[in-house]
């Protein structure tokens, strides 16, 4: 087992530990090497209860042991003064007031709510792509009255979002800046949580709409991608990819796959001319983000695994490979409009929900962000 | 009950009358008001059967009447003379010879299948869009050995290809060329016939690649979309959009959808400043194509039916609307890309199929192109 | 188009018009060659605005022209007072008050809600089956403070009852009594309303239980092929089968299917021998309900089809049959168990909700309970 | 890692190797604490090339190493000499000769196949069930000409039959003979191998019919719960369950889910009064069968779990539970029409196929019946 800097064991506590995103966070947290769950936290109507009378459990895999008997606490930050580390899996109309509230009292929260993740002063992180951007939390800190010595708060992006800017951010740094995108997503029912998507709306059919999914794509790679700049006056500020303007097309739809979100997606290089298709291929293999060379257990093998075969990856066959921790892409060949188009296939409650805020927060350990006593 | 321009029953033969297509049009022309079914023909397994025992009828409407008890042919033309009109369903791997020995036997031919779409001589019709390549027919027949006064080959095109060439049609018409469309299509199973695709390649699952799919669609579009020109020589050729380059990227995936082909379509116009979704929804809303103006019985009041909800078009909902004969359109808005994007479903067993063929016989009554004695 | 016995059109209101089962009404009543739609009712979040806007459509045929800009009311008597019939669409939760109010109001009320199926007094009614029920209307309007001269509700049966015990009574009309009936259903989604079951429940699944359904099943056959009791004191009774007892056993299973009610149904008759697999078949064809012989206009030709080929009944080929008012019989055969097996199909929407009420309806006009001015 | 007796890995092949339950063997052979792959035998297509080559891989984990680039034989006795252990993933139409001639090269057979099921001198046997009639065996090579040492056949049994079969034997073990039991079957597409099922006949549908299924369970049943009769002669002889017969009633129905069998069973138990609800949940509780008890490496820890929960076991959420090698059992209830009523859910890829063939030949291995050297 893979030992943290200190080699001790972390305590982590989770907030909305009863919802689909909770569930997850449970399953992979009751595994991990170095988080050790402490906390449960829910809504005042789950606490008091033991965790397995208050889930309506839909995970394939039994409760584990160490949470069954657990008693869910309300979400207050005195409950949880003993983690070093927050998972909120909380859903957006709770996530504002109570991750404030959790900050205020310096706790470190692994968000994957979407409400903060257009605050200037919190970072939105994709595991697998601009960890670099953990940088902007001292500003974070210092911007709170008063301010914070170890509280802040880290978001993840959307699910669409994290499975489609691993490869761009592995084409960027072997191409260059990425001038347009245009992408059109075949998402799956559970990234609309649960009870989510009426069967009635998706069994034999496909709706061609998600509300603010699009521009929320559109926004956040922008910000994911881009740099972090320093103004004159020292204070950082989200480059949003401005030094070379990049062009997102988003086509948001939902399609009835359980698990598992399939994109394709066409790009337009600055360089000219453009990488070729083998070009691609071998970039995208070769692409090794900082969180694997520096270690994070959660981290999978292959941080894009590409495909040969002509008709992969697919949903059904690929989205549990390496726990979900990976992107699979295929299908890599020239677009007679674009430069380059290819199918990505992201794991939507694993790298694009809970597996994302998990290997954040093993980055954040690793970089001293998080302080471990 | 809308009269043909003689006012007489016309006759028609259906190749392939015991496939998916086949039973598509023998539901359409039962109740067709010019057309009377003639002749069934199919392999010489079925040959000399009544219909009833040689068919696995899959429709949700029972077997018409008028066809129960009819016996099976063998697909020779001799059985067929008496046809003004014969649709053709045949799978590909018979309909190269068999359409052919029908055209030399003077006979016109409405072909589903795929064997004579590039042939420099066939028109390829979506009926709502390029009537007007019926043109060529002539020409068709002089070429032949010895030359033929009747007999022709039209064929329509790809299901995939036929729903979103009738709103690039009415754009050009509207806004001038299109220089640039880039195409995501989400299929039914439908359009890979019986047993087509297995459900346990396709329950919970999208399959992002459909063989040889987007190089239909990507030449398809060009010879529709394209005009003919007169060569020095008299000699008629289809410019496969050649004054105005169009460069057109598809990228096809198969959906757990019974019926109906959804895609999300972006373009970029010529023409600068492009126009804006609103102009794009009238233009839309306003198309009408020939068939509808000289009276095609078969032709939908909508062409293009345009929504207005932000969710639709939706297959579940929206396919059988107007028979599926029409094609419906929605979410006009900016591509942030290109110029305009907007969602497109098509009922691909309808319009996509065995209704274009339908229409496109329709089209050449009117026209004179098919002698009705 | 079939007059009614007065040869007038007769205004009827919709409550609950902007739900599952009151659109599925509205689609009907708007072809009725009776009936015509007068109010529609629905909450008071609904009321006041025009029908398009207050709807969330998701019929598969557009909103009928007829209801389209029709201002919906709230569920208040005074708005139906015009109405000589009232269509109940209505949730049990707000069933019960409304449909009383209404019936002290004096209106006659055909519901689709199980508020008052087990009342002594209101007729469970299966219009193929046990009409001979609408008896028990003078009782029930004596019994009302003060009398009624006019208002009565009547009830139709749960979705998964009605399908079955129509080929029951065709077989208690041929054979005799049932002793006992044995029936496994793998209902549709659409028997949940909307939203109803969710799609992360249901795709790539069984749900084998619904809430409640076994012993709806259990109970309501007994009071729908039982007969009324005329008790010393005058009093009729509803008798449950009681002369000839009949244990059924009910496992309701929820599957993957949008429309459609499949059971697989074991019987043992009374009577020994029992009747052969193709005397039942032959049975079936020819059952006849009074509602056919005395022209109900919404009643099928078929009350029940018989299928010979050995894989039928099947909801996607079968439900939209007869506009899905009648039912669907295959595979007769022996049971090594109990006496004789077979499959149902039943529209639980159409013959299963609202067609049902409908057709009660029709047969109150025939037989002069509904009073029509 | 368990130990065989003899400490040794045992060398297997595989017949099938490329088909549907071929690939289910390599998956789970290749963890296997025993038996090591040795051979992989296919039809003449596939034979000669290396395995990724061979096959069309459809498992959710990728091809393991270890067979990666193994050369595919052809299905002939001689390839396969040094197994000990031959599996056979054949389909019916190869297994009956190729089996046989296997046998007659004196290997030992665990076969998937339907073709020896019914033969008087091979055993049928589901693992967690009835593995004494393995003492058939010497039987069956003594009948041989000539006769064998160590070749035999075993079979396991249909899907459907294997996975209620557990719970029904368990209640025999409590409570006595079972006098009759009616089955209904909502079973998984992958149970019709690859292609199999065409998605256009089952996504949104239920077929009512599986051609020969329910005569499989309802004949196997007898076979597998009856026991071995010693005639004067000294012949053995399956008696069918002939001392106490018992009448079995099966409906099998298709419905649209990737893996694992959901059934409905109502049985009748000889034993008067029968035994209650709680007394059976006890009962298949405690059921211990020999495989387990003798240890048996790929036995579940629990041979029956039972649910508590309403609405459990189902299929999506409850297959994969122990790698599918037990049952799950839920709704333990009364039967007004039987005794007793419950569902059972059995993942018939796992325990319905593969993983009984491997549980079979490790009980032959502890038994001795495999001579190991």
């Amino acid at each position: 087992m893979s030992k943290n800097p200190d080699g001790k064991q972390i305590k982590v506590g989770i907030l909305g530990a009863t919802g689909t995103v909770g569930q997850r966070f449970i399953t992979l947290l009751a595994k991990h090497p170095w988080f050790t769950i402490h906390v449960l936290g829910a809504s005042s109507r789950s606490a008091g209860k033991p965790y397995t009378l208050a889930v309506m459990w839909k995970q394939t895999t039994p409760i584990p042991s160490v949470v069954r008997d657990m008693i869910v606490r309300e979400c207050h930050p005195q409950h949880f003064a003993e983690c070093a580390i927050i998972f909120s899996g909380l859903d957006a109309d709770a996530a504002g007031e109570i991750e404030s509230a959790f900050r205020s009292a310096d706790l470190a929260i692994f968000s994957n709510a979407k409400n903060y993740r257009r605050d200037p002063s919190v970072p939105l992180i994709v595991p697998l792509v601009n960890d670099s951007h953990l940088s902007i939390i001292p500003q974070q800190q210092a911007l709170q009255n008063p301010p914070l010595k170890k509280g802040f708060i880290v978001t993840n992006a959307n699910c669409s979002t994290t499975g489609y800017v691993i490869p761009l951010r592995a084409l960027e740094k072997a191409f260059g800046p990425i001038e347009s995108c245009l992408v059109t997503t075949m998402q799956a029912i559970s990234g609309a949580g649960y009870p989510g998507v009426p069967g009635l709306d998706i069994i034999d059919n496909v709706v061609p709409y998600i509300g603010g999914e699009e521009e929320k794509m559109e926004w956040e790679t922008l910000k994911i991608l881009g740099g972090i700049a320093d103004g004159d006056d020292g204070v950082k500020t989200f480059d949003m990819h401005a030094r070379h303007p990049l062009r997102v097309s988003a086509s948001c739809n939902r399609v009835p796959v359980i698990d598992g979100h399939t994109m394709c997606v066409s790009v337009r290089f600055q360089q000219r001319p453009p990488p070729s298709p083998q070009q691609v291929r071998e970039a995208l293999v070769a692409y090794t983000p900082v969180a694997q060379s520096i270690g994070c257990p959660s981290v999978p093998v292959h941080a894009i695994f590409v495909h040969e075969e002509p008709d992969r990856p697919q949903p059904r066959l690929d989205r549990y490979y390496q726990d979900g921790a990976g992107v699979s892409v295929g299908r890599v060949r020239q677009c007679p409009v674009l430069d380059i188009k290819f199918v990505v296939l992201a794991n939507n409650v694993s790298i694009g929900a809970a597996t994302s805020s998990i290997i954040n927060a093993e980055l954040a350990v690793l970089k001293g962000v998080v302080k471990v006593e």
